[in-house]
């Protein structure tokens, strides 16, 4: 049985989904030969720490605390922070699920880079900082020979960079496009088949969850050109920024528009395209792969070997990304 | 550098778009760490073998002598069979791509069986020996400690397999469905876009190619059958074989059904569905996954964890399935 020790930093809706998939996987890890302890759990106000019996936290206690706001209210609760922690703790994994400020990439930037210093290897669902500092973080991690995975930060439960390089080893990618952004889509697929106006659109998809009360950072296309920072860079060997993305967002998309691509077999859909860094409406044959309703992502791959290859899945939801995040995890302890 | 020699069994359309690509990427293999020296190529008339320099056999000459049909005459042809080869001449990793009967399994079902009583890892293109004999050639492999790989037995260029092994580890999956025949869904999609009738559209699938002059084993659905069987036994631990499949094929389909699934924002596309081992003609609306155009595959799998994940790409072509082919081999080379 191999002991993967692991810190959880953010025990948002992304941690309390992860540990949620842990306590119901419990089993089927045993049988890999794996056995998984937390061994410490970081809030924004404090931690807990458990590295004092070979199990680790509970994490049923822990997930019925956090339910009633009662994190800090563990009998091992204590003001230290990540930072503590990832010096203090020892563990092989750490897992920054915090959410992250586009801008500045915090606070998920400074756990990643603490983390690498203090020697783990570390997971990310977190693309701010990833998209922000994609070569320091890279490199940092090549410093330490740890690694640095993140396949969760982009398309949610799509599987898109371990894809890549376990699957299409032999492959030259020559673009990588797609949807990236599920809102948008929710809200293109409304007006595309029920004639749905873009506000109307836009008010189911907060109703239904979809969309954040500012949904600016979707419907700019902003969320999608992040996406296209970092696969483009963790794929086709690009070293481009923010300031290297043209993007335009999906509001000054018309119903005129809609339906006059409808009728020549189209539809119109954000694409995010990492060759030309651009982010932008396209019209996508109704045929195409990337045709696909609700809030689904898209991404196509286009190799040199196996031509387009593309894939579609949840773009969101704590439960999904949980597949991405136990993807790198599971990557990781099969090496160490 | 590790080195690693390949036995390539059988010449054809497969196995040498697969040396071509092999040429294409020695520059990339060596940047890896791998040296890939073909110490043997296996015809149905003899074999080509070259065991006595570091640098095996010279694939350029091999496929220029081929393409004139002369594998026959290069100064190291014998009458040596795949069986003598796979005995006498030392490699890690034996190739069987050789076009199988899909009554018997052969010639592939015993190369794949000598291959691995002779203690070499098999990764195959060969789909009926792998849907015919699951069990017995998993179990053979399982007894010797080697790998048996067939990732370009099912949906070509998708990496299925290994999508499901590499990147959604901690998944159950509960079902696999979706395209798996190109010949079926070209004709499908040439009558729902075009009002094409069946006859019509299945003559153009054969003047592009798509279609074998007999069509009947992609018509009838068993082609589709064929890789029901081999992923619900790879995949979902199923033990089923040809004979629990309700087979249904695309000749039934009228004019009329398919005008009502449009007007009903529907298509009608040949599913293969591994939980309920069925093939047979469904609905799928027009904005699903698995709504997609031309001679495409594409592939559901839905789980518990990321829900459901769809893969579409080319089914078929010599260079396309190469990808797969190395996806596997390269999977090998890392673990010898």
């Amino acid at each position: 049985m191999k002991a993967i020790n692991l810190i959880i930093i953010g025990f948002g809706n992304i941690g309390r989904g992860f540990s949620d998939v842990l306590l119901r996987k419990e089993k089927f890890l045993t049988e890999q030969g794996y056995k998984f302890r937390v061994k410490a759990i970081c809030e924004w106000n404090g931690s807990i720490i458990n590295n004092d019996d070979g199990n680790g936290i509970n994490l049923n206690e822990v997930l019925e605390l956090a339910k009633n706001k009662k994190f800090n209210e563990h009998k091992n609760f204590s003001e230290k922070t990540a930072n503590d922690v990832l010096k203090g703790v020892d563990a092989d994994i750490a897992l920054e699920l915090t959410p992250g400020n586009i801008r500045t990439g915090e606070p998920g930037l400074s756990n990643i880079i603490n983390a690498l210093n203090n020697n783990r290897h570390v997971v990310t669902s977190n693309k701010s900082p990833v998209a922000l500092k994609f070569n320091e973080i890279t490199e940092l991690a090549k410093k330490h020979n740890k690694k640095i995975l993140y396949e969760a930060a982009v398309a949610g439960a799509i599987p898109l960079f371990n894809l890549c390089r376990e699957t299409l080893q032999i492959n030259t990618i020559n673009n990588i496009y797609g949807i990236f952004n599920g809102t948008t889509n929710y809200i293109l697929t409304k007006m595309t088949d029920e004639g749905t106006d873009f506000n109307t659109a836009l008010k189911e998809a907060r109703e239904l969850g979809y969309a954040e009360r500012d949904a600016t950072y979707d419907i700019s296309g902003y969320d999608t050109a992040v996406k296209v920072v970092i696969a483009a860079n963790a794929l086709m060997k690009r070293k481009i920024n923010f300031n290297n993305v043209q993007i335009s967002g999906i509001t000054g998309i018309t119903e005129e528009a809609i339906k006059l691509a409808k009728e020549h077999n189209y539809v119109i859909k954000l694409i995010g395209d990492c060759n030309k860094s651009e982010v932008s409406l396209r019209l996508i044959r109704k045929d195409s792969p990337l045709n696909i309703g609700g809030n689904l992502n898209a991404v196509m791959i286009d190799t040199d070997i196996a031509k387009d290859i593309t894939i579609t899945g949840r773009g969101a939801g704590a439960t999904e990304t949980s597949s991405s995040i136990f993807s790198d995890i599971l990557k990781i302890a099969e090496e160490i």
